[in-house]
């Protein structure tokens, strides 16, 4: 509570605000899905979009003193254009909002918005439109839209579905853990903090190949595919002998006393996929078989629940 | 220059920063319209939409000592929502990226939400998606999709065309100059700064009625005709006595020794809508000629250049 007595937002965190804020919310005819899921997909006079956004603000999301200009560029791309991917869609046009004090140098602006470009050149997209403004830190606001034939959502997995990756999962927070302890190295790790690497041809391809439910792993595996258990109506068990431990993830690992596994599980930042698919698909090339949806709730690793990190939560 | 040498964003300005950012980006065959107008114009694999973002930071934008949670949202989604209507479309989806301080309270996000609803009702327009983040201090990124049939750009007036206004201009910068100085009346001026009352209807009407060119009054009139009259290279000549000065402006002239018509040329935040159509063009309902479009450059009143604040521009 703030002196007034009054309830914070943070008093109840990132999820209950976002629950409270969607209750105001109202729909119309244009609104095929609205909020909730990895992007909405919205109707025009002649066809349909689907679109996300995303607000990066620095000392949060990024450091300058850990990443550089292009390097920010590049993730605040990537990070969007993985949620239309997450929907099976290809993003084509992106809209940036940017905010930053006088004393910014020119160049890092010019670096942010090359990287932007470069990130973006992986699916065919550009910048189409911006705004600037004057702001004590900087401010990333990133809007992505694209087109989604068949929009996968995360709410359409069914028990008896095989669960399935594609893409880097723990790099990105070994990474983190890394640098957060003060080191540079391994330098794949801190790379891929740096510049995640979302396997943009996957969601298209899982869309392709009949996904049920699909969603990007911004926050850590677990976490994320907690949202399609939830939004499903599933329970979902992972094997943990499915996943390959990347090297790097098994260098920081043993360096910090942590199991690497933890880092697969539940580092966020990778920008893999996850979705799940009828036990008779077969899965297109860059997905790899991890888990099983059943009857029930949760996710459990290896029949068990898993105890360790979850997700970041704002406020909290 | 900051310390190391570099040429900082605070030495350039806006309008160039603008400049040397947009010479990054590329383009593809989805961008039929790019960054530099009110929206962009993008296609999909079925259709078309335009999109518009802008970024507002507690502050600079808004305070919360001089306009409620509701008024920011309103005028927040208003801004954005006039974007779509100066290319003479109808908004049908906006994203919101929020950023605040934990202790925040929660009321107000719940409230700021509200107001944009209720703007949004104005034109059947509702919040698709967002994301909420931890922040110093507020800010608010909007994104505002939606349909154009024929898109009016800044580029297409022709000399001979007349000009023509629609929505109300000086109230908000009037209420602006009176908040500054610590006044809350003329209430008028003071609610439009709060809440601007963009003419919604108006935008697809002028497209309608074969507008050359259009756009959004959010700078200033001569401010933003001067886009216009620079994107379209022709010069244009306002009518002084075509203007009348709404009475609660004309008294925070007198109040505060300012010529009125300062305020109706100058001010900004009412989010009218400024045009140019053919000389035998019909005006529609609710759209006032106010002066001349020819061969040449710039924007002059009653002939002669206007000595008077022009717009506002960032870090500068």
């Amino acid at each position: 509570m703030n002196a007034a007595g009054e309830p914070t937002i943070g008093d109840i965190g990132e999820f209950a605000l976002i629950d409270q804020l969607r209750g105001q919310i109202g729909d119309n005819r244009h609104i095929l899905l609205g909020p909730g899921d990895d992007a909405a997909h919205v109707s025009t006079n002649d066809g349909t979009f689907v679109v996300s956004t995303d607000l990066l603000v620095e000392g949060r999301h990024f450091r300058r003193d850990w990443s550089s200009a292009h390097d920010v560029g590049r993730k605040a791309a990537a990070c969007n254009l993985s949620d239309i991917n997450a929907m099976g869609g290809v993003a084509t046009a992106l809209t940036v909002g940017f905010g930053a004090p006088a004393d910014l140098p020119v160049s890092w602006a010019l670096e942010m918005i090359r990287g932007f470009e470069i990130e973006c050149a992986h699916v065919g997209a550009h910048i189409v439109g911006g705004d600037v403004t004057a702001s004590d830190k900087i401010v990333i606001a990133v809007t992505a839209m694209g087109d989604a034939v068949r929009p996968v959502l995360r709410s359409g997995a069914m028990p008896g579905d095989i669960v399935a990756c594609a893409g880097r999962l723990g790099l990105a927070g070994a990474g983190f853990a890394t640098l957060s302890r003060g080191f540079r190295s391994p330098k794949a790790a801190v790379e891929a903090h740096r510049v995640p690497h979302p396997p943009y041809a996957a969601g298209p391809q899982a869309a392709g190949a009949g996904a049920t439910a699909m969603t990007d792993i911004s926050d850590g595996l677990l976490a994320d595919l907690g949202h399609i258990a939830e939004a499903s109506g599933v329970a979902i068990d992972l094997d943990s002998s499915a996943f390959v431990i990347p090297e790097p993830v098994a260098t920081v690992g043993e360096a910090l006393g942590v199991d690497a596994l933890t880092f697969v599980l539940t580092g966020g930042d990778d920008y893999a996929l996850v979705a799940t698919f009828s036990s008779q698909t077969t899965l297109p090339d860059g997905w790899v078989r991890v888990g099983t949806a059943s009857d029930g709730a949760g996710v459990t690793v290896d029949g068990q629940a898993y105890e360790g990190p979850r997700g970041h939560q704002h406020w909290r």
